[in-house]
């Protein structure tokens, strides 16, 4: 079986849903901590518009700073959702990039003023772009499992989407699940479908837990053979463009949920844990996931 | 497919672990709605010391104000630990008995005063004299999946458990994740045993959300033919015998999850979100269920 990827995205999805922008300072810390930890990826933060986004201006900085001394082997990646993101992206050295268009034509163009076949084909071109300048690529079908705008999304849509990537060479497929709509069947049928496009193809899940069936759906998708999951430290998240969103599941839940089932044993948990608790009390508020205040199972060998 | 059954557990195992006692009438109101909205069976309380469990003192009086205009084709149970519990459900004329003994050493005798095996064969005793009094029973194993003192719970004791019930004519059993240490793997492993024990064995399901693991649980249980989930209001609950419990999955995220996936249409989910609210308004606080935060999915068909 394949290594499982762990994917930080609490850093962007996370923290750009605070009111509270988090000084560059500190998001560092909490960033070069879950470098240590042992995840494959973290994405530091999105080139976005600065005014309408705030939250995520110190992005491209970021990124140079943990680049400045960076050892591990971790990806650090950048969420662009257009021409002018990328080349913020490629200006700061970042060495991943996240890009995605929506299924969902209201939250496409509430998100980027474009329908969706519209963004995907920009999202293509940025991609290519960014390969051709050695980056790693992911792209994603955000809302690819209900909008909370338009309710159902056609799975035909989400089809011909991941499709498009496919034939423009674009491997690295993630479905994200922004409004938390999916359910584990659902899940299943469309993760086992974009896997059959191609066998090249690699897919990455990404999950809200807005009716509780986050962690669920992860599981889900992990049978039909999703490798890798965006998750949110303390379970921190959602979209500043979706209703009724609510966080990630959290980075720590899922990599004890790995843990117990004999995955991932490569990463410390406990450093997953005081990042969270730390993440936690800078809100000053209780947060959704569970594990950074339970602490793991202890005395708890795999059975 | 055989019909979910709902099991509302939140009277019990919710309200238990309150510090504060929630007034009969509350509760009575509680409890009727949650009938109405189409569950399956609602255990109103438990039939143990009125001094260790304040909280449930007036069990036998609630149930008997429930049946005296009972209409609906709801089952109303009651927990019962031990002999003097077995008589008070008689004497107020309880529909089923719920009974359970713990595969944890130290959970056991912390809760009934005795070991596992002791507290089996008087669980045995009491369910063959339930039965014969014409009541419904369902046997439990609690702390099946890992125990908040001692760990990692013996698979081989569980078993030893459910066959012991299986011996004894008691086919009703549920495996109940008193600390919430189960993992999916775990769960589809040990209720696959417990199935293959007797082709007569209907198994429930009870997860508690402590590491963020019980609607996965659920769902890898669903996968593996369990057919009866016990699930708490708001998400309440915990055992007060056991350590950092929490709560139970949520009935009304739950009933949400069965729905998106085609079962149970026949339940109100509306009514138990509207209770949910209610017992989270009581007690004034944030409670860990996600649906009755942002109501059910809108504009949403089946996919």
């Amino acid at each position: 079986m394949k290594q499982i990827v762990v994917h930080e995205v609490g850093p962007r999805d996370g923290l750009q849903m605070e009111r509270q922008v988090v000084p560059t300072d500190t998001k560092e810390d909490w960033i070069r901590r879950t470098m240590e930890s042992g995840v494959d990826i973290v994405q530091v933060g999105s080139f976005v518009h600065p005014v309408k986004v705030p939250q995520m201006a110190d992005t491209d900085e970021l990124i140079r700073r943990l680049l400045r001394d960076k050892r591990s082997p971790v990806i650090l990646a950048g969420l662009a959702l257009n021409k002018r993101g990328l080349e913020r992206g490629l200006e700061c050295g970042v060495e991943m990039f996240a890009l995605g268009a929506s299924a969902s034509e209201t939250h496409s163009i509430k998100n980027t003023g474009m329908a969706s076949m519209d963004a995907v084909h920009r999202i293509i071109a940025a991609g290519q772009e960014a390969m051709a300048a050695g980056k790693k690529v992911q792209v994603s079908v955000q809302s690819a499992f209900g909008c909370g705008f338009e309710g159902p999304v056609s799975e035909v849509r989400v089809l011909e989407m991941a499709a498009a990537y496919v034939e423009a060479g674009l491997f690295s497929i993630s479905l994200a699940d922004t409004a938390g709509h999916a359910h584990p069947a659902q899940v299943e049928r469309l993760f086992s479908a974009v896997l059959e496009l191609d066998p090249k193809v690699e897919c990455t899940g990404h999950f809200h837990n807005t009716y509780g069936l986050g962690m669920a759906n992860i599981m889900a998708a992990l049978r039909v053979g999703v490798t890798s999951f965006e998750t949110s430290f303390a379970g921190l998240g959602g979209c500043p463009f979706t209703k009724v969103a609510a966080g990630n599941v959290a980075t720590e839940d899922f990599v004890n949920a790995l843990q117990l089932q004999g995955l991932r044993q490569n990463i410390d948990l406990g450093s997953l844990i005081r990042v969270a608790g730390d993440v936690a009390r800078y809100f000053d508020r209780e947060m959704p996931g569970c594990v950074y205040k339970t602490g793991s199972i202890q005395n708890r060998e795999s059975v």
